[in-house]
């Protein structure tokens, strides 16, 4: 094998030459056309075969608008997409999902909110079909740029703009939130459990609020301080409960609105002595199995198919993709919500 | 915000239109042309803020034939991919450097190597200027794809074929790790250690071969039997350790070619009651924090700067894309080594 740096690619003119025939029919056996005699098809495949020629998929682009390749883009700085099992977990069913369809899963990395636009910039630039966009916080520019870059998009979790806005459907697929969290505080109402307190993800985003909403529903008097802000990793749910704990010595539950946050209040809990599930019970939400099952205790938790929900945003948009596919055919193109289910293990 | 799906993209003409300018006067303006009057230049931006239009890049790059994106491909499957934390760590770096360049990574995931010819086409789509490879197998066909693909490369570990092939040289970013293995061997022969074995890497990539050639530089009639072959992973570490132990109760030291495989193999010596180091001494590689400092007892290890090989990569290869790097000017772009070091914790 010599250099792979500086190789030039085999052009169709050398393939053209190589079968000894005219650069048109190579060009139209190349892009599949008819009219090509059997024998001359025969020798420009071969031609192609020998030469390893590769069609230029940014000419072929510009005619079929067709890439076979979804991009897949985090809302999160790749620091914090490598630290969340959640997202190796969704981008594992949509890699399953795009694989079956032959299609390539573009992952796109950023360090932060700054790098969107060049985000914006790949997007619009043709390499793509469609585009994946998850963990949106209120404020980010990435499905505006989609839409500018005129890619279909489908969107994991519910966006924050579909209530307030009329108009054609945008697509996503979330999990009942506000369900989920409501079977939450009506276990640890059911273990007899007064003082509950709520350690929330981060505002900005919609499963964060959901679930917030399903908590109150069933604590509608609750004492706004035992309310507490995280931010989805185990330090902020540490953070939030010592925050917690200060305030209300007395608490006897925790509902914590993810596994990572959840697994940093038992990190204070065990530290301050207090006995999980006798002292504080402690329930999360997502069931990470790689992070709820080696918790100490085991975590009792919000289960919602991470992976089942990656493959529905993929199976979705590419539906959508489909030349079939147009804004009225909105049987099969509307959002999806996923059931929620507790699962009880040791900490409530 | 309206529907981010079906939205179609402004159009260069509506831009013209906008703006009240021709469609050439337009384009030579979005395409950074001289020659335009100041107000009118001054219009045509106008307009395309306004109306949020961005260049079609794959036209554009017919033409300039650079998309100001890298693509990263790992010849792992994704469940690896995110199991093994080398691979963030090596991204990290890669990431930080190509965002300070504003070229966007694009992470290319595949299920396995029966994906490898849709990740060629897509090399080959003229998506990307460049292509970082890593964890390449012996018969790996990525880097063969990336030629033909035209896509300048440089490849993460040496690759299997350098030492073979005269002709322009491969670029490639390795830690040195043959002189790493001999330092693990010569700190456990310090300590006194007689029968030391060796868990090594998947024997078809490079990292694995060089790191066992080092151990037995330093032991030149080693046993054949106290070498035993993981693939990296904790479990395949556990696997070659039980092996080891049942061939050679008495070893009192072992090496393991990665710290995740050295994890696996503490979790056995601890599972058969043998302690650690008192009775076998442990070393890993790579000093990978998240693990080498929680094991238990914490690992001693070889360490290689993983996130900064990630950014010797991509600036290898930003530097291999400037119009001014030729195949002559090899000062610049040559392989590098980077050398190793021993950290001694508790584990020998």
């Amino acid at each position: 094998m010599s250099d792979p740096t500086f190789a030039a690619r085999p052009t169709l003119e050398e393939v053209a030459a190589r079968a000894g025939v005219s650069r048109a029919t190579a060009s139209r056996v190349v892009n599949g056309s008819d009219g090509v005699r059997a024998p001359l098809v025969e020798r420009v495949r071969a031609a192609v075969d020998e030469l390893g020629y590769v069609p230029n998929q940014a000419a072929r682009t510009l005619v079929t608008r067709r890439n076979g390749a979804v991009a897949v883009v985090v809302a999160e700085p790749e620091t914090r997409f490598f630290a969340d099992p959640f997202f190796a977990q969704q981008v594992r069913g949509i890699s399953k999902e795009l694989t079956a369809h032959d299609n390539q899963l573009v992952l796109l990395l950023t360090e932060g909110v700054a790098d969107y636009e060049r985000v914006g910039r790949y997007l619009a630039g043709g390499h793509v079909d469609g585009a994946l966009i998850f963990s949106l916080h209120d404020d980010d520019s990435l499905p505006v740029m989609a839409r500018k870059a005129g890619v279909a998009t489908v969107i994991g979790g519910r966006p924050g703009w579909s209530d307030a806005e009329p108009g054609p459907t945008t697509l996503y697929v979330d999990c009942d939130n506000r369900g989920g969290a409501r079977d939450a505080v009506r276990h640890l109402l059911n273990l007899g459990r007064r003082r509950i307190a709520h350690i929330a993800g981060p505002l900005d985003q919609t499963a964060s609020i959901d679930r917030l909403d399903g908590f109150r529903d069933m604590l509608p008097h609750i004492d706004p301080g035992l309310i507490a802000e995280g931010d989805f990793t185990p330090e902020g749910g540490s953070l939030a409960m010592e925050l917690l704990l200060e305030r209300f010595p007395d608490l006897d539950a925790v509902f914590a609105a993810s596994d990572m946050m959840a697994s940093g209040a038992l990190r204070v809990l065990r530290q301050r002595g207090l006995r999980v599930p006798q002292d504080v019970a402690v329930i999360g939400f997502d069931d990470i199995v790689s992070v709820a099952e080696w918790t100490d205790p085991p975590l009792t938790t919000i289960r919602q198919d991470i992976e089942e929900m990656g493959r529905m945003m993929a199976r979705l948009l590419l539906r959508a993709l489909e030349p079939s596919a147009t804004p009225g055919a909105v049987s099969a193109l509307t959002p999806i919500i996923t059931p929620t289910q507790l699962v009880v293990r040791a900490s409530a």
